[in-house]
């Protein structure tokens, strides 16, 4: 069979890295690969005893269809989990989502036509490059520093845009611990974005997995509660404070939002599982994820101390990395001329494993660049896993 | 915020069912309307015991990020049970999905453009209805006897969009117990669909939900195993023969075919719940599979034929209603002048509620059809609802 496919395979990449983390399964490496939750913090025997119980007491409901936007019963707890974290949502401003990549998936129908301009963060999540280039969008990236986006250089940027008569369709941001930067916006440069978004009417998009995972420093209210949910759309999941397995997020927007994603939800997968809301919402409502969160930053803090300790200690000069105070990921600079795909399979045969990182950049830019994931290894794999890849480094720089 | 929204929400139809359905909650009305198994079938006891397994031996695995094709046990899993049921595939034949909504989606974007023309029956399943028409497809339907898809019309069509220098993308059909008219395709229908098929290099899409759910006549092999796959792309799920809340189904398909849906699936959700994957696949594997489906057959037989008994008995001249062998669903045809929408109220005044029949045509015809699910009401609300709408009936025409 000849098969005509659509156009949508010219604008979609295959992940590269996922082709590449193939090359971790290798015994005896060690991976700063993939941003996977440590294993050892999965509540197995509480979610063994709460299947129990939801399928008990409410399994005919628990196995059946449910309503598109979400059991009343999750989103109820989604809004108190939501609040314990300084962030108020109405019921009717939230819609579960089967994963927040399917979030983005939504939003992306909902807002991008053919050739959309949308404005992104330089680098930014690699699955969020993957569905709006999916889509066609026209990406357009910010350069960051320290304290995020550079605002001027996006004030320039849109004034540029309006010159033509454009508007982007909205300005996507992971303003906490961003992945893949680790860079987290500071509270003026997030009260400055909302002023030049609502000035403009530009929706900002915030997709903030991580945010609940800070170790050190201050906690910045979220772009969603500073513009009390103004023109402001948020992406939330548990896979990155829990575990990703039940692929479980939530999308919180305006009413007329989440109306219309309810609308594009049923034909992208009808509900979300109803077997999977129940028992996280019977998780969160006997009030275990509350303390989850409290170990997972007990789990990770140390681990991130530690990897930016070696970093410190065995990296070469030429080299320079950021210094996130949350999340699971460092981002790596090299020298230019040294390219991280060039030099991946000198690192697997040194016994150790990074993300490259041009992926995060929608234009092929940032070959001397990789993100390294603290989250998965435990701290004595860190510290042989940082002194191997510095090792590799010395040889090649 | 004036939010733009993107050319998506110009071709998407919002499901007028799951709007009317609200009403159905009224207490005391018996509803022939979703197409929901009957949960007293659902094994609660079985599930939680196979969870308490999983979560034991392989929490840590079953609760973290997994392959977007779907967890190898699973994928082999299904394999087995597809077997079992007289279909053969190879592992990489399948990529598990979050319900076979979500198969329809990833086909759509697959194979779909802008105006893109496809074949389909009619009437045919609304969920496709709604994801072709949400990517802009050019829906030709054609009719159907009591043998399926009229080939002949078929033919014309072809060679008329052949004539203007265009071939559809793909022909969809429900051979088994069509949702919603309750029709089988014949043996022989099957055959020369695939040649005319083959003939012009136009893949077959078979959807295949029900085909385990077969009460009375002899089993017809799936369009799949008949073509040995060749040019057939076949959607299975278990929300009709198990239960939907974990939204689990699977693609079987070209290799080919296949490695481009895990491309675009990583962009929709990266993978589907490994938890749910492995307690079916546990579920498989223990071999509970074939007992479940043993014993909804046994469920449902007797209310088929408690429904078609109750038609005959009860409903008015002027109508008419299919007769089918296995499924969910029964079609009545009610005389031209009537439209089930207008009369949808008054139903539900008589404590008995349908699906009203035009969503299933995408050309807004079929006004004076609906669907009557046996699926879910116990024997007796069968009898007593079937009896107050053939009152009813009979009052309006």
């Amino acid at each position: 069979m000849d098969y005509k496919y659509s156009n949508v395979l010219s604008h979609i990449k295959r992940s590269e890295i996922r082709e590449l983390l193939k090359w971790t399964r290798k015994p005896g490496l060690i991976s700063f690969g993939g941003g996977l939750p440590d294993s050892t913090l999965f509540p197995l025997k509480e979610i063994s005893k709460i299947t129990d119980e939801v399928l008990t007491k409410k399994g005919f409901v628990a196995l059946q269809y449910g309503p598109t936007q979400g059991e009343p019963e999750m989103i109820t707890a989604l809004c108190n989990h939501m609040e314990e974290f300084g962030d108020i949502a109405k019921p009717e401003q939230v819609c579960v989502v089967s994963s927040s990549q399917q979030g983005l998936d939504l939003l992306s129908m909902l807002f991008l036509d053919d050739n959309s301009p949308i404005i992104l963060e330089m680098p930014s999540y690699l699955g969020a490059i993957q569905v709006f280039g999916r889509c066609n969008a026209n990406m357009i990236g910010i350069p960051m520093d320290n304290e995020g986006m550079d605002l001027d250089h996006l004030i320039k940027t849109l004034d540029e845009l309006k010159n033509n008569g454009e508007k982007p369709r909205f300005i996507y941001t992971i303003p906490d611990f961003q992945n893949p930067s680790g860079i987290t916006m500071s509270l003026e440069r997030r009260k400055k974005l909302i002023k030049i978004a609502q000035e403009r009417n530009i929706p900002i998009l915030e997709d903030s997995p991580y945010r609940e995972l800070r170790y050190v420093g201050e906690v910045r209210p979220s772009i969603w509660s500073l513009a009390s949910g103004k023109g402001v759309i948020m992406l939330k999941t548990f896979s990155k404070i829990l575990f990703p397995g039940m692929r479980i997020g939530w999308i919180v927007g305006d009413e007329e939002v989440i109306d219309k994603l309810v609308v594009i939800k049923q034909s992208v997968d009808l509900c979300t599982p109803s077997f999977n809301q129940y028992i996280l919402a019977e998780y969160i409502t006997q009030g275990f994820m509350k303390q989850t969160v409290v170990k997972a930053i007990e789990c990770y803090a140390p681990k991130l101390n530690a990897m930016l300790d070696c970093m410190e200690k065995y990296m070469p000069e030429g080299t320079k990395w950021s210094k996130p105070e949350g999340g699971m990921f460092l981002w790596l600079e090299l020298p230019n001329h040294v390219d991280t795909k060039d030099i991946f399979m000198s690192a697997i045969e040194h016994n150790v494993a990074y993300v490259i990182g041009s992926p995060f950049y929608y234009n092929g830019k940032g070959s001397n660049t990789m993100r390294l994931s603290y989250s998965f290894p435990s701290i004595e794999q860190i510290e042989i896993g940082i002194k191997r890849l510095a090792k590799m480094l010395k040889e090649i720089i």
